[in-house]
């Protein structure tokens, strides 16, 4: 349970004069009150309201597990024939200072925006609070950075394993299913995201999916993995050569790599998220290669695998100490090659700290 | 590309004097586009418009996998720095017969919802889609069926690798890491949900996670497992027992395999999903164990692993043929054992077709 983070929350509520905050972001929940669980179509809610404690609302059989996962205050749920915002509205006492709720508007679906307007005509659900929850997990704890260094770690072990899985033949597929066995066998309980594995020509597609593909000589692999571990979220790529590849290949490796480390060592606190994005850029633009490089620079991530900052053109948000994110630039020639090269870390006063060591230099297998 | 659902939609559209529709659930869109893919924070969208042909709009790295997928008509993109409301907006050609769009309520977020309306003001974003597009998607075909049946023989595939996988000490990671290694090898690209194991008295945790809680003789071993096979998900559970086990938890199993096969076999077109749930809630009652049974008896499943019908107490749909559920009652003492057992199958006109056909009855390993 984060007592800080929600009681930074509860100030900004009164200073807006709301009532209080109906949380419904899973992601958000679990960042909050320690509880983690993806409800999945459930209704999932942390009741955040002045003059009164803060409550987990949810599916009854997962009471136990919210009182169990070191959240102090109430717990309360509803059957799956209830309707679970009148059951919600129910628990909360009567306002004293008007009825105003702010709800994560990027969260909240407009279905069970109308559910929860009429279980509660008298109440208005307007003020958006994502960006003030964004705000709290955009810059990460000491204690967060020592899960996300862990996590890092685990995903340097996935490289290893999945580096020495590879062997003419075998196919994509294959290859992640090692990885993960290897991992779950030894703890790790979940990947970030579904892991990807692209060999030669599949990996220019820069979000085509893990396929039963086989690993020929003179490949390139690509390898897009993450942990999650201790609640939080790693995220790195590599992209490895299988026998000898090709010049042009070994180019935009190289053109690849050029970007990831220049910008890497040049991410400083005070710079802007754009800046950042057009420093790896402009090296991949200057090499001819830009039109091959068609998403933006990085992600933020923490305990999810997306979230701020956006490191991209456009973005004008400052870089701050304890910011998350990834830097990953790519170059994508469809029918030729793919490579992406990805460190996810944290901006300290030196500048960016990567979690993951695993080399990224072109690596022949 | 499931031509004539996207037909009937446009005709539902026509009746109902609306311009057209923005459908952003990804599953909807991979169940009427046949383009499959989560485009996590990004804007994915299947766009309707009378007199227009549909297209598919969303991130410009995905643009080639959507032509590639058997999408006939014309995909947009939109690259991460720009406004991708105002760019789908840019693709409808002026609407003739007015500007009323049907959105999905249960899906489109509350922002991005502030977001279209800012991009198109002149149009109205009010009707609701969902139940259409959940009607099309409830009556599952032939060839939805044919491909379930294969989800569900994986799903078989699986229990028997993990049943296997069982001995004394092990984690219960570490045996779901071996039914994903040994599926993922043999083609199956990915579970429907994260494979859950639990040991003993975890299991009467119903929404508890895989943990690395070890096997001890004496334990029950609840596998709640599925697989996305060929587009569609299974979903199955069983719970066998390690070495002998306590009378009450055999007990358990039996009152609990009682309601399973009870409602499986007296599940009938023409009845209401409400009454199939009381038949299998009666015989838990009458056994002194309902207060156990925290849970609705089971939910409706097709391409994604929780869509239509929730088979539960309230709910008056009528069975009909062509409808896909799973039948999952369960019984959960907190410290002593926790057993569901599930199968899921479809309406025919003899009645409920199971997917799974691995033995419901105490299995003992």
């Amino acid at each position: 349970m984060n007592t800080e983070k929600i009681l930074s929350l509860t100030h900004w509520l009164e200073k807006n004069s709301l009532t209080g905050a109906i949380i419904t972001d899973y992601h958000s929940i679990a960042y909050l009150s320690g509880f983690e669980s993806d409800p999945i179509e459930r209704v999932l809610a942390l009741v955040l309201i002045s003059g009164q404690p803060p409550f987990l609302f949810g599916p009854a059989l997962e009471v136990n597990s919210m009182k169990e996962s070191g959240w102090h205050f109430q717990a309360f749920g509803y059957e799956d024939q209830e309707n679970p915002w009148q059951k919600l509205v129910n628990h909360i006492k009567d306002a004293t200072k008007g009825q105003s709720f702010a709800i994560e508007a990027d969260n909240l679906t407009v279905s069970r925006y109308h559910a929860l307007q009429s279980a509660y005509p008298s109440a208005t659900f307007i003020t958006d609070i994502t960006n003030q929850i964004n705000r709290l997990r955009l810059i990460k704890t000491k204690a967060e950075i020592k899960h996300m260094i862990a996590a890092g770690r685990d995903a340097d072990r996935a490289f290893d394993i999945g580096f020495h899985a590879l062997s003419e033949g075998i196919s994509e597929l294959a290859v992640v299913a090692k990885i993960e066995y290897d991992l779950k066998k030894s703890g790790v309980p979940a990947m970030s995201f579904d892991t990807l594995l692209q060999f030669g020509a599949h990996a220019a597609d820069p979000h085509g999916a893990t396929s039963i593909r086989k690993l020929q000589l003179g490949d390139m692999a690509l390898f897009d993995l993450g942990t999650m571990t201790e609640g939080y979220a790693s995220d790195a790529t590599r992209t490895v050569a299988f026998g000898p590849v090709s010049q042009q290949a070994q180019e935009i490796h190289a053109v690849t790599l050029e970007a990831q480390l220049t910008a890497q060592s040049q991410a400083k606190i005070g710079m802007t998220a754009s800046e950042l994005d057009a420093i790896a850029r402009n090296i991949i633009i200057k090499a001819g290669y830009g039109d091959y490089f068609v998403h933006r620079l990085g992600h933020g991530l923490g305990s999810s695998v997306h979230e701020f900052p956006s490191i991209m053109a456009g973005n004008e948000l400052v870089l701050q100490e304890g910011m998350v994110f990834s830097i990953e630039p790519g170059i994508y020639m469809p029918g030729v090659a793919g490579v992406r090269i990805e460190d996810s870390g944290y901006m300290s006063q030196d500048g960016f700290v990567s979690y993951t060591q695993t080399p990224k230099k072109l690596l022949q297998f």
